[in-house]
Order: C-alpha cells, then structure tokens, then sequence
C-alpha cells in the first residue's frame, strides 16, 4: 500500500482525506495544529509546521508520494525529497512559480498565456511612478490568502493603500465574469478538464456570493476558457490538479487571473455535480491510476458558508435543520472548532437541472444557516 | 458539538465516518482489532470488546447517542445506558428481538408479518422429529453471520449437516427472486423507504453475484415489498435504520427473511445511487435532523469485492486500474489488511441508465479485479 502525505490539514485536506478511504493508501498529513479539519482522519498526523525545512523533509523521506493543500510550504524541502525519488505532485518547480506572484505573472507572459498587463513594485513608493497605470489591483508577491494581500487602487489618492513588500501591480481588466476551470494532468501526461464554474459575487461586498456549474456560459466562452486553462496546466509541465482562475472581459476576451496548483473552492461542487470528484481525480493522479470521468451530472450551485460578521469564538450552527430540509441541498462541514467573520466553515451544494431554482434555494439557504460564536 | 459511537469498527462503522465528516459531530469507535478499517477515521478509537457489558458501558455513558454497526454487542448494556438517558438507535429492544432468530421470527409471526413457517430446535437430534417439515433451512438462533449458521436441509440424509445450538428450521420457500428494502425511522417517528434493491445470486455458489437498484420489478411487487418492509419497521417501534430482507415466491407474494436494524450491504449503492445515502440517512436520525430524499439518482449494478478462493494474508489488488478506466464504476475499498477466501473486501457500484450495460460492466468488473494474498 502506498504512502501518501499532505502537507496542510485544513479542509481541502479533509475532503481528500474523505476520497481516500475509498482507495488502497496510507494516508499521513503534516500541519501545526493539532484540532485542524484532517487531525482524527488519516493513518498518521504529524504536528509540525509546512514552511519549515527540516519538518517537511523528515515527513516525506518515508513517503511514495506528497501532494499539498496549501501553497505557503517549504519548496526546498520538497526538491531535495524530489531529487531522491519521492514524487511530489505538484512539482516543486511548478510550486515555485506559483508561490510568488512575481514569478507567476511572468510565467504566463513568458508562455503567451494572455494575462493583464502588471509592473513589479518592491515598496510601497514605488507605486508613485505608475499613477497612469491606475485603476489597477495591487498584489503582495507572496503571503497573500483569501483575499488579504490584494488591494484595488482606484486613483493616486489611494496609493497609500498599497503594499510595502515586493508586488505586482496588475492593470484593472473590466471584469464581465470569473470563471474556473479545473485541469486534471497524470504522471504520463494525459490531461483532463472539468466543465468551467462561473462565480458569482456580491456587488457590495466582493465576497464569492455562489457559484454555478457547469458555468452558463456560451460554448465560445467556455471553449476558450478551457483552451487557456489546458495552456496554463500544460506550460507547468508537473503532473496535478490545477484550479486555473480566469477573468472574462465585457468583450469576452479571457485571462488567466491565477492558477492553484491543488484541489479549490471553485471545484467543491465536483463531489456531488461530476462523476469524478476533484478529489477523488487528484487521488488518481498521486497513485497512478486511470484520470476519471469529469463528466457533469447536474447543475450545481455551490455557497460557502462563512463565519460571521461580528462573532469569534467556539462555533455553532444554525439553522442546520432547514438546510438538511431541503432534499437537494449537500451539507459540507469542515470541522473547524473555532468560527471567525468570513472563516470558511463549510459549504453546500445544491444540485438539479433548473439553474434559477438552485440559485433561489442557495440564497434562501444562505439565510437559513448562521454560525455563530456560543 | 454531540458525542456520537460505534459499536464495531468494520466497513459499516468506516462507511459511516466518511459521511460523518460532513457533520457537526464528535465520533467514537469501540472495537477489539487496532487495524479494523474504523480505527483511524473516528476522533476516539477505543480498543475493546462490543460483547463486554463493562467496555460496552463505560464506552457508552458519556456519549449523546450510540449506534452500531453489527448485531452482536452487549444489548444489557446498552439498555443500562438507555435508561440512564443515552439515545440509543437502534432501541435495544429492538436490537434484542433480533439478536436471536428465535424471537425475530415469533416476533414476525406476532405481528402478522408474513414469513416463512418454522420450528425451534434446541438440538440436531430435534430434526429427526421434523423431516416431514423439509426441505428447510436450519438457522442458529445466534452467531450467524454472512452465511455463517445457516444450512439448507434438503431430506433427511442431510440432517447431519443441522447444528447444535438452538435454531429455527425455516420451511423452504420457493424463492423467485431476494429483495431487500432499507427503511429509516427518525426519532419523532417520520418513515421513509428506499426503493427496493434486488439481489442475484450466482446459481452455482449460492453466493451474491451482483445487485440491482432500483430492482427491476413490477410495481406491485414493489410496494408489497415497500409496505411490509414499513411494516416490519414501525413493529419495532424503534428509530433507525433496518434493511429489510425479503423473499417473492413464484405467484409474487413477499415474506420476510430478516432484518438488519443498521446500514447494510444491500444499501451500499445509496452512495451514489440515491438523493441521500444509507450513512448519511442514519446520521439525520442519530442527530435528529430531517429524513433525506431516498429518490434514486440512476439506476445502479452493485458488485462486492471478496477475496479469492485459497488466498489468504497480506491483501494485494490486482486490476484495479481497469476498475478505475471505466468511467461510471465507483470503487470503495473497506481498507482491511488481510485477505481470505470470501471476506468482503469492498464493492464496486456501476451508475447509469440501462441495466444490461450495468450488468455487463459489473461482470467484467468482477473478472478484472482479483483480491490475492501477497
């Protein structure tokens, strides 16, 4: 039986962890907090921290194979465990270039992957020199997560909005849509996507509000998306899931926004909504076994379930009951012991053919569902 | 966050964790073997004994709610921790009447729920009395298990092969076809049935060949089995799950063969097949949240994966990889390290639309992967 490792134990790790019991694996995750989602569901949970070097070397040198759940890991580690035979899929190299927004941003432009024009800035001065680059979206190179370490500077006013670290500075691209595509890539190289997910947001927030899937998109639309998307996955040249993010603008050109070299938020509602899950597709990849179906089943609208506003503290659910009332509603708790405003906690999943009606539920679930702190 | 055991750590109990991890719930395990396939899915292992009143007990009392996954465990104390407050599902009461094939059949009988004739032996010497009443089937009246203590008698040349123990001799019925409808009752009461699934079996071994769900049959038969099947289950008067297994005959009626008052093999294909799965249904009832839809998603073929004849030891599959390359096959191994000849080692549910090709993809399932010994 294979050895498989994850480093990160946060809920992308739980839901892999969940597919895994389905397969022939012993199953190791590495993460520094001992109640994190994926603790009490793998064969072997090792407390330590993923940036460090000697921690992440120490837990794969015993490993077949070593996948990752987050990007923020000690990538030296993994290329001195690579270069000793471990696979590690996502490429540590692939990996590399993905961590630094620095180095991502020039990848796609290296490899003619249309992606909106961007300056490097090192400090927060620097962004003086390029008021006529504004509107534009200030990205710190590395740390960012969820949003933080992204700032939108509309004029030279907000300047002082920006960054102090190393940064890209991207040019505003008139968003029409965000739409993900998932890309699944074996060890041989055969390449599978998933049908694109279209996200949908809050005008006043900017918060994910749902997500449809398939994307109800033309197939112009979608044709190129995953065109672009297979070109991204392909230029990384490592074996793994990619979430390939995308912008499409009011002329419906498509650029790539970034790339996830894992499983995604945006590819969650893969469980119910595909015959292959993206999950279950990255456990294909890590123990060399045929890539599965990404045919879609249904349409699905996905919501997060996020903490909220105002309450911090040891989590309850409400309203649970009317969710779990709703015969196509999927719940998804993530095991989080401690809520936070906009922690994400879990998702749902609404599956059927009318895409209104899902969308109706959603909002309606939306509602139903609060976490609170007790 | 409520505090939630199993009694018994096999498929049923890993099955059910995996679902629960889409739940606010803390889990727990009892059962002897370190290695069974529960063990490192739960939050708390605790190694012992299911048959132990004492283990069975302290296991119990400070938990919200206790379940089981097999038949055979300590009901003495589960009723002390019932009457002590512990929800127990299903109702040792319940579990009591069905521990013994004596008292589920007077228990049937009782009821008006149509079931085979029998007799009680108390010893083999009992069935020199009864060779009027064959052919028949000979069942201890505890202890069986997956055809384990049960023996047809055909004449009395074979009234040898009877056993010791106290039994039921069960008139042999003219079987036409094995049907089993699962049934969940929650804690308030409501009911809902699962489509029945039918069984066939391999004319040779006597031994489950495959399983079609929704069965394909009249819907007469099928609300006569859906109806004795409810009625079977509000006898009990107890929340849970129970899979019911029945019997037509050649003119169409339906008896009852047994009950199982827990997630079942024949249950198995709900993962995919229906709107809400056997596991997830028995955790609304454990958590008393509402009944899931038990609508049927497709039509499904479902096939268990039992080690080889004359291999026993280390298990090593062979072929899964061809398993994997057909698209709507989906594999659940239930992660045991030893194989032997028989024991169910997982199952493989085909999904689709027409029944032939399901049955065709599940015989070359079957002929594709081998369980052996390494």
């Amino acid at each position: 039986m294979k050895k498989a490792g994850i480093l990160g134990g946060g809920q992308l790790g739980r839901m892999l962890l969940q597919t895994a019991i389905n397969y022939p694996v012993e199953t190791f995750v590495l993460e520094n907090d001992p109640d994190c989602p994926s603790a009490h569901l793998c064969h072997h949970f090792i407390l330590g921290d993923i940036q460090d070097f000697e921690t992440v070397y120490a837990f794969g040198k015993e490993l077949n194979v070593l996948t990752i759940e987050i990007e923020s890991v000690n990538v030296e580690a993994l290329e001195k465990l690579e270069a000793e035979g471990v696979k590690v899929i996502p490429s540590p190299a692939a990996l590399r270039i993905i961590q630094n927004k620095i180095t991502q941003k020039k990848f796609y432009t290296q490899h003619q992957i249309p992606t909106a024009p961007f300056l490097v800035t090192e400090k927060k001065a620097d962004l003086e020199q390029h008021t006529d680059f504004l509107p534009a979206v200030h990205k710190l190179a590395s740390g960012g997560y969820d949003g933080k370490g992204v700032q939108i500077i509309e004029n030279r006013d907000q300047l002082s909005l920006g960054f102090e670290g190393a940064a890209v500075l991207e040019k505003m691209i008139p968003v029409e849509l965000e739409i993900s595509v998932i890309v699944a890539v074996d060890t041989k190289g055969a390449i599978v996507t998933y049908p694109p997910a279209a996200m949908v947001f809050d005008p006043q927030l900017n918060l994910l509000d749902y997500q449809i899937a398939p994307a109800p998109i033309t197939s112009t639309l979608a044709q190129q998306a995953d065109a672009i998307a297979r070109q991204v996955a392909m230029a990384f040249q490592s074996p793994g899931l990619f979430a390939v993010e995308l912008l499409a603008d009011q002329s419906g050109k498509v650029w790539v926004n970034e790339t996830a070299p894992r499983v995604h938020n945006s590819g969650h509602h893969s469980i119910e909504g595909n015959m292959c899950s993206q999950f279950d597709m990255l456990w294909r990849i890590l123990l060399e076994y045929p890539l599965g179906s990404t045919e879609a089943l249904c349409t699905t609208v996905l919501v997060n379930i996020l903490g909220s506003e105002g309450a911090a503290g040891a989590v309850l659910y409400k309203g649970l009951e009317n969710v779990l009332a709703t015969p196509n509603a999927y719940l998804h708790l993530y095991g989080k012991q401690l809520t936070k405003p906009g922690r994400k906690m879990g998702h749902i999943t609404y599956c059927g053919n009318n895409v209104q009606d899902l969308i109706e539920k959603a909002e309606l679930g939306k509602k139903q569902l609060k976490v609170v702190a007790k």
